[in-house]
């Protein structure tokens, strides 16, 4: 046996270890299990029909239920924590995220990421990473493309920072490369009633805005396992006795969490929005805390045809998300900023039968 | 795209929206997967070797484990929440609930309700729905039908009532009923060593009482991941905002889930009692909240054999549930009521190997 | 039907009840499902490859992903304490255990016991059952054969005991008995990135301390979940109702739970220590409750070739898990004692590649 290096256990790099064009391949391949599927629907209680039967999704086109983009999504989150974000103070945004395949049981998901910008902030005490993360699947093929950006920590704040060097990011991702994820489907075959809705893709107006009406309360153990679920190991998530001593007093929920709950709400006037094609960006506004009770609204910000499709159209929606406060008002800005129990400000595509 | 309709959530159906005769098809059919009954059995932790070993399942004759009857009941019943139960003030009762076909993983559910009830309350702010609600696997054959009696607020105390109309329901579920979801076991094969308990269906007196002695603690975490696996949105389970402000200033568990609790207590002492095959009656007697602690105990009300079948008898149980107080004392009915501690008063036939 | 016996409610065995060479049978054979797998992932956020990805498993020779070593541990342990410890006052130790066999999803397991010592205790309240372990799969196989020994109440202080045996109990699994449930690898296949660390079977020394920096806070809907996965029953993890009366006034966490969080834990530090194939002892120096924080750290006690084997090597780890301490003073003994936040001490033989 060699000589011991100081500690094998891994700190994560600081704001000062990432340098534009860095690659990293990130660790701890994962195989999609049915019970993958399962906890998922228990921990956000999703309705969306495609994903909950096998007989739905067969009767329209898939092969079987796929499984939920948002759980591949947390999933190749999950695996780039290690390595870009473990000292992050925040995560900042998302940006240019597309779907570019459907996921099944059994699959398996592996994760890249390359550093595409990094400016330092005025205090010297942190900064913010830029990545393009790429989520693959057991062909090598991409799954999961998106941006995010985090603010990281320095581990000395004296270190001298690299040039300021930020991505220029599409607003939007544009409809043309929307619906590689979802099959041709057969939209006569769709089944409105056990779909839960009566409403297709023509049916909704730009600047319709939908309150989600119901709340759904978080507990620790919620989001704990959740986020476990995505071998997401972000410290400020799981550890009370150092985040009681920390910003919040309290154990950060994982901002994708809030996602998901907002998504799972907002199957209640959405409910044939069967797939997220795209996110094209979102903020994470302010933390949720357990015992907070999360509730949602969206607003139709865009409709758009796909290239060559007639099966299927999409809906830009803007979803966000209030703590301890129903959204019958559609709560959103006030002022310079967000209301004060604005949580979430989501824009991404989804895709409906038309 | 169209001029947009006042809102597309749905609010669900108040008392005056049902009328006798209506069929209501549920939304979002579902797949009973594996991870399913990881969920279930993580949740309650119910030991009947039939539901928990392929080996033993197909020693008797079972082509593997099936699902636990009553999470097959959950998933059908919280199909018809949206359409039925959505503005319940609560859950009244179950009637007339009988299995019908054993499902496994893979199998997928469906439901549809129909009214055969309704009766406005003298105070004229809510009524009582009776439906009969049908579950279907993906051959379209019924696997489950029953049904249950809630109370619905009015939208409008002054809309009109429909003359009275209550359904007449059978005090129990006939012998020659039973047996369907269970295929003609090997009796001699079923290994009572691994099943738990020497007691067979002919060791059992009526009259018998059995105390299941153990007691579970409940936590929000745990009812909220139950309900939601079985796609049950019922506002007063989730939401602690709004029920914080209600009758009881605390989420609500769902009834099922307070059964599913028993059932699974009842092994310690019915551990061979590995079917239900019918549900005659159950009564939410008060709710049970997160931190309270579940104990229970049942009385042997019948014993029944099936017409033609040597290999299994049925046991008709009366299983009380209550809370916070041990059940060596029987606690049942005390005066004109039930003793403050019962919550659930389950009255169902299952089946023993003879 | 036969008259009734007073009760069919089993109340577990007391001290008195155990004579050395009796056999017990344990009840509930249990089919290890995808389902259970993904739940002890979420649980534990557990992070190994190998598990995680039937990729991974199969570049290096396994037909797919296996169960983890400790979830099969404890779904053995729980068939075991119906029968051997539902009136223990403490589980007291483990040793000599061993695992023979790799598992997947769709094995079934059994276990019996032999009870092979017997010492009451000096107040003659009590006494310490020695037990011998195996779980069975279904085709008979033993897959993990160990010993426990545990401190069981007597039914009545002053019946007579049996003469104290204590048997003889080996220090650590012999090397040579080790590697019996691990394929021959192709440790040439083995991605180090992708498995998360850089160092192998030959880049640990003894003596080698670890801290695994991470910190996790545990809820009583966690290891209420997690223990009821595992379908053990025991008492004192589920019934606040009489452990508030108790002599913690809390429920107490299964130490199997321990055992999983602090593996989860060892990963930062010990990535590729992929497969558990001995645990040598462990005792549960402490008790953990809900709302404590875990920490864990590790010293590398010895390292030893596997005879005729040049894919993989072992380490023999000490891990010592403590509570609301992170352990970067690697927190153990003082004085005659362990220090106070100790809760934990397991000594295992993990397999890495070479």
């Amino acid at each position: 046996m060699n000589a011991p290096p100081p500690s094998k256990a891994a700190a994560g790099r600081f704001f000062e270890d990432f340098e534009v064009g860095q690659r990293l391949r990130h660790a701890t391949p994962r195989t999609l299990r049915e019970g993958d599927a399962s906890l998922y629907g228990a921990l956000y209680g999703t309705r969306f029909a495609v994903q909950s039967a096998d007989t739905f999704a067969r009767a329209i086109g898939y092969p079987r239920a796929p499984i939920d983009d948002l759980l591949a999504f947390h999933v190749v989150f999950g695996k780039s924590v290690p390595d870009v974000s473990l000292n992050a103070v925040a995560n900042l945004g998302y940006a240019a995220c597309r779907f570019l395949k459907a996921l099944y049981p059994g699959d398996t998901l592996s994760a890249t990421s390359e550093v595409i910008g990094l400016k330092e902030n005025a205090n010297r005490q942190s900064g913010v990473v830029y990545v393009r993360t790429q989520g693959f699947d057991q062909h090598g093929d991409v799954v999961i493309d998106y941006v995010r950006w985090v603010m990281v920590r320095k581990r000395d704040a004296a270190a001298r920072a690299p040039a300021p060097s930020v991505p220029d990011l599409p607003g939007a991702v544009a409809p043309a490369d929307l619906g590689r994820a979802c099959p041709v489907i057969d939209a006569a075959a769709y089944d409105d009633a056990l779909a839960g809705s009566p409403y297709r893709w023509g049916d909704y107006a730009r600047g319709e805005r939908i309150d989600h009406v119901d709340g759904v309360t978080v507990e620790e153990a919620e989001h704990q396992i959740a986020t476990r679920l995505y071998q997401n190991v972000a410290k400020v998530h799981f550890n009370q006795f150092s985040e009681g001593q920390g910003r919040f007093g309290r154990r950060l929920i994982y901002g994708g969490h809030v996602i998901s709950l907002a998504r799972a709400l907002s199957f209640n006037g959405l409910a044939n929005a069967f797939h997220v094609a795209a996110i094209n960006g979102g903020r994470h506004v302010a933390p949720l805390f357990a015992g907070d009770t999360l509730f949602a609204w969206s607003e139709i910000l865009d409709a758009a045809a796909l290239p060559g499709r007639a099966d299927v159209g999409a809906l830009r929606i803007r979803t966000i998300a209030a703590k301890n406060h129903p959204c019958a008002d559609f709560p959103m800005r006030e002022g310079e900023g967000y209301e004060p129990h604005v949580v979430l400000d989501l824009d991404y595509w989804a895709i409906l039968p038309r």
